[in-house]
């Protein structure tokens, strides 16, 4: 697809950051299907005239090769090094849609990992490194986790289960038990199906499984954005199924408007873009938007009118402040007398942010559609969640009684944080969006930068990196039309880090100089 | 790729399945491009008029119909159903390269495992069900594991650092603890970099990730065969990689034979398909040979001469049996004044059948190749290991005493267990070749065979499956050109099944009808 295509296709901002990934991509390519660097041949005495006559007669002679002679797959220059040279350990190509895995670089998720790993900040040994606010973690509750644990001592593994081979798609008693648990979780008002239900090792590759099985490379999913910064690298980078942001603005409160899906869905379909699907998460990362009723039964209406499929992002579910209660989308396909094709519905979900333990990596797909369930059973093989961990899993959610008490009390403390931090933020004259679930704030900075354009957030973000030591999402990672916004996860660090974290914030506001 | 092709490659029997292979996903395909079934049109009166003119109007209008307005993605004939009827939940069509990983069924991995699942031996419950022998498994230690599980108590887990996301390559202190481990276990004389690893949920995720890296969709690697029928899943489905079986046969004690191996890769680079390594394990998976360093290092030469990447399963290093020593590829690569380019040479590993605890779900990936392991820590994010796991493995290799005393019970349990099923089934008839390593043998039951035939081997399969409730893996699942042998995983079951299932062996010997 070419750039020129995808400028049209959008006709916006966001067409620049897709040419710019489309522009890495082809030139990681074109670069493997250089000519071997001439320099070397041109040192010496001749080395000018050698200079001018061989790129000509070289430029003549590809010119008359026949195409058929062309390869195929186009050597790198390196591996003509290693020709002349057996010796030295040059490396080998790898596959071209490796590189083009690895090509995707510097963006803010490596630039702020990488920065967090190296300065992490620390009270006692690292009291000036940066704070981390830019990883979706919920480190709120593990003290209850932590406390059951050690309540629940060697009763751990039962190895003659957990040593050999079982399901890949998941031991029968942890999907029972999530069934039990997602339910109470969906509101309670629902019932869920273990058999309906794949695990995998996190919501990332049910995320990867569901894009493999429901579209072909090239083809694409559209998603309100601002997006999860996540979804580009779950469903791009591997099966190569396009994510085709669908603009929410601040003038909505970053509510999708139904207008702006159908136009954004017929203008790609006249391009010739076959879209097989809207991905939403629910409650949304990063606005924290809670869609009611109303939004999901639009959003419902218009797949099953296009007859494409609604993948719905659930993993935050019971992660909604306590005002506000979550409404699962299998509780609107419920809905007495619907006739919903239910088969064209997807939810995603996870134990990582509803229980703080995104280390497990236990994910869930739970689907209505047969054979994206039977394809997903067999892909489990790529990603399946260890035994121990679903064991362990297993206890944690039969215990009823502690994980009652535990969802009750988690919505507490998220709540009470996320109030804590709009306080202390607008005191010092950061505004956010209003939020009803997540783990995040959506600040509005846009007041900070010296003019709304991408370079100036990216100006700033580096600067809270590096400079103030606040680590950040910055909108437009989010695929976020307007330049200024931040994704701030308030639930990564403890009250000193977060009192220290104001403190930088304040200096910083004093002068908003960056 | 049409099925001539393959044909004219293969030239001998393997084509055959091959080419059922590729038909089958033909059909799918095709499958998925019928116009919307007649049947239904043609009840009634006219039924026999309309049905000889349709068909032929519609051929004719089809054959008129401009190409480029042909969809380019065939919708399959129940989404036309749908359409008519809303009500019925019709589900609509996965992708096709998700089809295609649901279309290959009916292997006797499949067949098996239902059959395991339904009716599996328990010797109270369900005395004359199934015995598991197809599954390779060890079950001989598990005790001493959850011995050491008991005391190790609820030192568990550090919830603070399994609970947040961390890097998804692995931890840095499992890192470290395995290359310990694995330098042990690899025969103590090699040293290996916890940087040049990268963890996997399992070791299929290491292989599909290898495959993803190296080579594009219909480039192949060779294996020599019979070889475990778990890599085809594992490289095949997904990455669309493809494995050329080159054959050893029970004349050479199906070793590899450097001329067969040169002479299918001169075969298959002159019909243009892309060789782009050589997968082996060793010890070998089914056979239970352990390679040498002659077998290591002529390997080494073939590929290093032909610029190909080296693949070396690793797996049952430590399963090798007591007399024997093993040798791993990196201790070749070790050999002083030795030229190799090393980042064409990769290490597959894992937890599953050294330790038995296949559950565990960690695999390991061990490349000199910068690139390799960047692309390959990139997608660990689809296949990462759970904290809990990765923590609890970090101190259960971390007590060395105890992994030092596991580690040669085990190996003696694992030769006496062999050492006894062999001299049992020599008893009773069946011979087996004599094997160095792994957890299974490798039985001949040619002989038993009514004519050698793959047909008459699977009949023999499923009768000694349905009717004298054994499992075993037959040779042609794992590529066997010669028909009648069985692949048999000793080390699933304990003591008294064995006996159990020798008598059943016994029995169905006695008069060898199938």
């Amino acid at each position: 697809m070419s750039l020129q295509l995808f400028d049209e296709l959008l006709g916006d901002s966001r067409a620049e950051s897709l040419a710019d990934h489309l522009t890495k991509k082809s030139k990681v390519l074109s670069s493997m299907g250089l000519v071997v660097p001439l320099q070397g041949m041109l040192g010496g005495r001749y080395g000018l005239a050698l200079g001018c006559i061989i790129p000509l007669v070289s430029f003549y002679l590809i010119q008359l090769r026949p195409r058929k002679f062309l390869p195929l797959d186009p050597k790198p220059a390196q591996v003509k090094s290693l020709e002349k040279n057996e010796a030295v350990e040059v490396q080998p190509p790898i596959s071209a849609r490796a590189m083009s895995v690895i090509s995707i670089q510097e963006t803010p998720y490596y630039i702020g990992g990488k920065e967090m790993s190296e300065n992490g900040y620390d009270s006692v040994l690292n009291p000036t490194g940066c704070i981390e606010f830019g990883t979706s973690e919920n480190k709120l509750s593990l003290d209850l986790l932590q406390e059951w644990l050690s309540k629940w001592g060697d009763n751990l593994l039962d190895l003659n289960e957990a040593g050999g081979y079982v399901d890949f798609s998941g031991l029968k008693s942890l999907k029972s038990v999530l069934a039990r648990f997602m339910g109470s979780v969906m509101g309670g008002r629902v019932e869920l199906e273990p058999s309906q239900m794949v695990l995998t090792a996190g919501a990332t590759p049910t995320l990867e499984i569901l894009a493999f099985s429901l579209a072909q490379p090239g083809e694409a999913f559209l998603v309100p954005s601002p997006y999860y910064a996540g979804f580009d690298r779950d469903i791009k980078w591997r099966s190569q199924v396009e994510l085709i942001p669908v603009p929410c603005s601040s003038d909505t409160d970053f509510k999708l408007t139904p207008d702006v899906l159908e136009s954004t869905f017929r203008r790609m379909s006249r391009k010739g873009i076959k879209i097989r699907g809207v991905l939403i998460s629910n409650p949304s990362n990063p606005v924290g938007n809670v869609l009611d009723r109303a939004a999901l039964t639009s959003l419902l209406a218009f797949t099953q009118d296009k007859k494409i499929h609604l993948l719905v992002d659930e993993i935050y579910a019971a992660c909604t402040h306590e005002e506000y209660a979550f409404t699962s989308i299998t509780e609107i396909l419920d809905t007495p007398k619907s006739h919903y094709n239910r088969s064209y519905v997807h939810i995603i979900y996870g134990l990582s942010k509803d229980l703080g333990i995104a280390g497990f990596r236990v994910g869930v797909l739970y689907s209505w559609h047969k054979q994206v369930l039977e394809a997903a059973s067999r892909m489990a093989r790529y990603c399946a969640v260890s035994t121990a961990t679903q064991q362990l899993c297993t206890s944690l959610l039969s215990d009823e009684q502690f994980m009652s008490m535990f969802l009750f009390e988690n919505r507490r403390r998220i709540t009470k944080r996320y109030r804590k931090v709009v306080a202390e933020l607008n005191k010092i004259g950061i505004q956010s969006k209003n939020s009803m679930g997540g783990l995040f704030c959506w600040i509005d900075l846009r007041h900070v930068l010296a003019s709304p354009s991408k370079d100036e957030e990216m100006k700033l973000w580096k600067h809270l990196l590096y400079k103030v030591g606040l680590h950040l999402t910055p909108g437009t990672s989010c695929w976020c039309e307007e330049p200024g916004w931040f994704r701030l996860c308030f639930a990564t660090v403890d009250n000193e880090t977060l009192m220290v974290a104001f403190l930088r914030f304040q200096k910083f506001m004093q002068n908003s100089v960056y």
